[in-house]
């Protein structure tokens, strides 16, 4: 597979526009003071389905042709991208088979069945999520969307940055988080030719470093397993197209702990006044821990979600005498 | 005291224009749809200071001459007033001495010294809250900015529905919570020459209804004791200028329930990605109980404050295996 050059990433923004949100792009004056930088969020949170999944499954599910799309598209997800496949497989008005395990969340399946999309439950181990995805494709010969290493689903997750750089200009450094590495490649791949000063940085959970021993290492390591990071969003370990886009476009990938993305969540919804989910807090997390330098800096951060689950917070104390 | 004019909105406008934030006005197709009407929110929620209170405050310390400047402004609040004043003051550059309850939240103690205000503590009853704001004026000749019965303060206030107007065409009603009455007042001013064919709906918790039952009988009642509302930002009774503007110029208050509070403050959060404080959800509780009908309307609704205490939700459930 081929990386996806600019043009694709452009005609990806000009197929995704009329379905997907221009998001946009905020500040907040006192988290600038805490971090010492001049920091522009993209808000994919405010994005349809709430994460900036739904610009690569829209593209992808817009990208095919009137025959391949008319056998529907299938997938594989026990979050946002499910149901951003699902939605964009409405817009299109074709059928969406979304296998997801047994164990994800039932509002992560109502979210699914809410955009119309057919629910198929497998027991949660990678043999048999391949197992039921092949079994679905045999029957009914639709097209497989994989959560993000697939070309069409990165160009889409590109037009996030396309859209910050042509908002705000001179921005030294842009960071979004890696999970299985969809959107930290999309920006990569949009940065080398748009603004090619920037420096590309990846944020990745401590407890989930799956990406950032990889890159160390230089070939791909399974993701930590069991999981012990709030970020949801990024358990997952790298596709080959992925890793290849990280190894060759992303300048380093800096680790978060657990404490920072919790703290940094806190922040933002606080001085914001903005729900993020935890795995759009991580580059957050970074400013915050200051690893690296950015002071004086003029910062990109792709807030890539804002589905947090509002009844287990990880600060919240139960109100005694709620009514 | 008369009521202010729409030249004095405007005016209040210009005021503040270098020191407020022009807010976003905010839809949900999904919101929307749970309401059957089509409602455009006006987010002071992203105001400074959290709360469309710094408009009122700002345009009360940028009215006054310089000499009476130069002896700086006093205040009484706990909550939003107390930072706006704070926060106006330091803008103008000149002292800001704030009256607080000993029973204040902490939080709100630092916000508000974190903005420079000097804090006089007294103890929570109306005649201590008196002697230590007279006392205070006394020593220093500062100038009294009341929370909510102030020309000057409605005025600014006034200028969130004002640009709701301007941006948002055949609006039929305006929806805002009434507590001392500040915010309803303004906008109801603002509508009656601005946008004369839109009706002004006041929201209230049912328990702190004292002002639906003051309309009822026609003089102000006192605030509900003790309160038993979440909704904190509307506890205090009526002002005479407050319920005089509420007499001539608004349709009716709808009282809310506790329950339809949180609901309305939960939806606002999931849905819209926002984090808004109890006060806020008031009027989005209307839309939902639907004690009145207003499908298929054109629906304006001022979103109060963001200000909403992370570490106690009305639903939220400690995060058990949280690291």
């Amino acid at each position: 597979m081929e990386f996806p050059n600019v043009n694709q990433i452009r005609e990806a923004a000009a197929r995704i526009q009329p379905y997907a949100r221009r998001t946009p792009v905020l500040t907040s004056l006192s988290l600038n003071e805490i971090f010492g930088a001049s920091v522009f969020f993209k808000g994919e949170n405010f994005q349809k389905v709430g994460a900036f999944k739904f610009r690569g499954a829209c593209n992808a599910v817009f990208s095919l042709s009137p025959e391949e799309a008319g056998r529907g598209v299938v997938t594989h997800s026990s979050g946002n991208h499910a149901a951003a496949v699902a939605l964009a497989a409405r817009l299109r008005g074709i059928p969406a088979y979304i296998a997801m395990p047994e164990n994800s969340l039932p509002v992560k399946r109502t979210a699914v069945a809410g955009y119309g999309g057919q629910i198929f439950l497998f027991p949660p181990n990678p043999a048999a999520r391949d197992a039921a995805k092949n079994e679905i494709m045999r029957k009914t010969g639709a097209a497989f969307i994989h959560p993000f290493n697939d070309p069409r689903v990165i160009a889409g997750q590109a037009t996030a940055a396309m859209e910050l750089f042509e908002e705000v200009d001179g921005l030294e450094v842009i960071m979004a988080p890696v999970g299985g590495g969809g959107l930290i490649s999309g920006t990569a791949l949009a940065t080398a030719p748009l603004s090619p000063r920037t420096k590309v940085i990846a944020a990745e959970p401590e407890e989930a470093d799956d990406a950032y021993r990889s890159l160390k290492e230089g070939h791909i390591l399974p993701a930590v397993s069991p999981p012990r990071t709030l970020a949801d969003g990024l358990l997952t370990s790298l596709g080959d197209l992925t890793f290849a886009v990280i190894q060759r476009h992303v300048s380093q990938i800096i680790t978060v702990s657990e404490k920072a993305i919790i703290e940094a969540m806190r922040l933002v919804w606080e001085r914001m006044k903005i729900v993020i989910e935890p795995s759009a807090a991580v580059p957050v997390g970074v400013l915050l821990e200051k690893k690296i330098d950015l002071s004086g800096k003029r910062v990109g951060v792709i807030l890539s979600g804002g589905n947090a689950d509002l009844d287990h917070l990880p600060w919240a104390i139960p109100l005694r005498n709620a009514p």
